[in-house]
């Protein structure tokens, strides 16, 4: 059987998230990896996930490295927008791409209608959140309270949303237009298995086989139990092609080749899925 | 009452968490907040948490950037130990210190011992993982089979662990003579709250001003329920200082700031405790 091969290229992207927080280990980064999941399925390759401290100089840095590779075309950001002093994320995208501050009108009246609707007033600390990097764009919450921010820098889209899961995953839908419009035209698809009884080195030949020989996958092999004493992987394949059926078939390809590795050293293969 | 300040300056510490499936967000990095849980308390502060695709060129230009910090003491990396064609992490580090991979004899045994306990022989895929940087002092794997790595680097010590969990975390405890001869002589302790009925930004002027009058200190509020409809925070203080019994007592106090400010604004305290 013969394929097209995914030569599309995907473009990058890097997901900052920002907290103390997460540094103290008190957190676990759920959002990083939720964030992760969709720009990959999206088609995005995703090149780092970095946690800062809430310290606009060293977020800013992460994101000037960012923005000074090329093929880097979002970068979104969690955590750093409510209205408490350590909130400092727009101050942050802001200072990265030489833009002041600004009180923006949509997002005050946004910020000003939810205190509004309970009966309260603005203050200095929600008034804060309204204040977004020249010429961004808000970025409608409608879960909560702190709108985002969309902006764009060069080639890449710098998005900016809450820390706060159930914010940031409404938030994110709220994106997906503007990230379609720079996902390449590829579908992505996650197949694996498990395989009992066939150590991860006796199997690692075949692992980088199934990679070699089929461009646009990625394979790996993931050690569950014991190497020696009761072998147990999970062997995973994430596929990319210009179809949905392409990327099924080239995962199932790749997943072959260990699959007929792992037989002939014993190994007994069950779980067989895909996820897409 | 008088406190002696703890102005005693803490180590930082890098956590390298290596590997695509965390990239591509199949598994959620529960290594990168267990280490940073385990540094914070040993009186290290986590600078970064940063996760890099199995390529040692990104890998070692992060961990040039860590060395780059003075102040950084720990670098911690954890993946890409194994048999697997992807494992190349101590190239990473080998790369980015200028040394060259060594086959290291005590490893070389270790990795050997365990194969032929099983009736296995040797072969390249588990030679390879003997390999260590110039250097290095191989860490004792007591739950699996890749023996990390432990290499000076200017003032760093940069230890390499595995990526599955329980490696990693018997292997730290290995390493935790080491690490505390480089932690600051100080005592960690994490306390907090949950307020219920008063909005973020109307607490956020106490939470600031509870962590401005107590140095050594890290205040924080992380919304629970809904800044306008019913509001839940949860109030957090880590607090460092001499003894165990300082820390406690600042911590206490950073919190009395908030719980004033709190019940002020008529919300309903519950939960407090503290974890050290």
């Amino acid at each position: 059987m013969v394929f097209k091969l995914a030569i599309v290229k995907k473009p990058k992207a890097w997901i900052l998230t920002i907290g103390n927080e997460l540094l103290i280990g008190r957190i676990v980064n759920t959002n990083a990896s939720w964030l992760a999941r969709r720009l990959t399925f999206l088609g995005f390759s995703v090149e780092r996930i970095i946690v800062t401290p809430d310290e606009p100089a060293e977020v800013a840095e992460e994101i000037r490295r960012a923005l000074s590779r090329d093929d880097v075309k979002v970068i979104i950001t969690t955590g750093g927008l409510g209205p408490t002093y350590d909130d400092r994320t727009l101050e942050a995208v802001a200072r990265a791409i030489n833009r002041p501050l600004r009180l923006n009108d949509q997002a005050l009246q946004w910020v000003r209608q939810k205190y509004e609707s309970g009966g309260m007033q603005m203050t200095k600390e929600r008034e804060k959140m309204a204040y977004l990097p020249e010429g961004a764009e808000p970025i409608r919450n409608p879960v909560g309270t702190a709108p985002g921010s969309l902006v764009a820098a060069g080639e890449a889209l710098i998005a900016s949303l809450p820390g706060v899961p159930a914010e940031m995953q409404a938030m994110f839908e709220e994106l997906m237009p503007r990230l379609k419009q720079l996902a390449p035209p590829l579908e992505v698809i996650d197949c694996g298995f498990i395989v009992v009884g066939a150590p991860e080195s006796s199997l690692a030949p075949y692992v980088e086989e199934a990679e070699r020989k089929n461009p646009g996958c990625y394979v790996k092999s993931h050690p569950k139990g014991h190497e020696i004493r009761g072998p147990v992987l999970e062997i995973r394949v994430l596929a990319s092609a210009r179809t949905r059926d392409e990327a099924r078939e080239l995962a199932l390809r790749a997943l072959e080749v260990v699959k007929g590795g792992a037989r002939s050293l014993g190994g007994e293969i069950t779980e067989e899925g895909c996820q897409e």
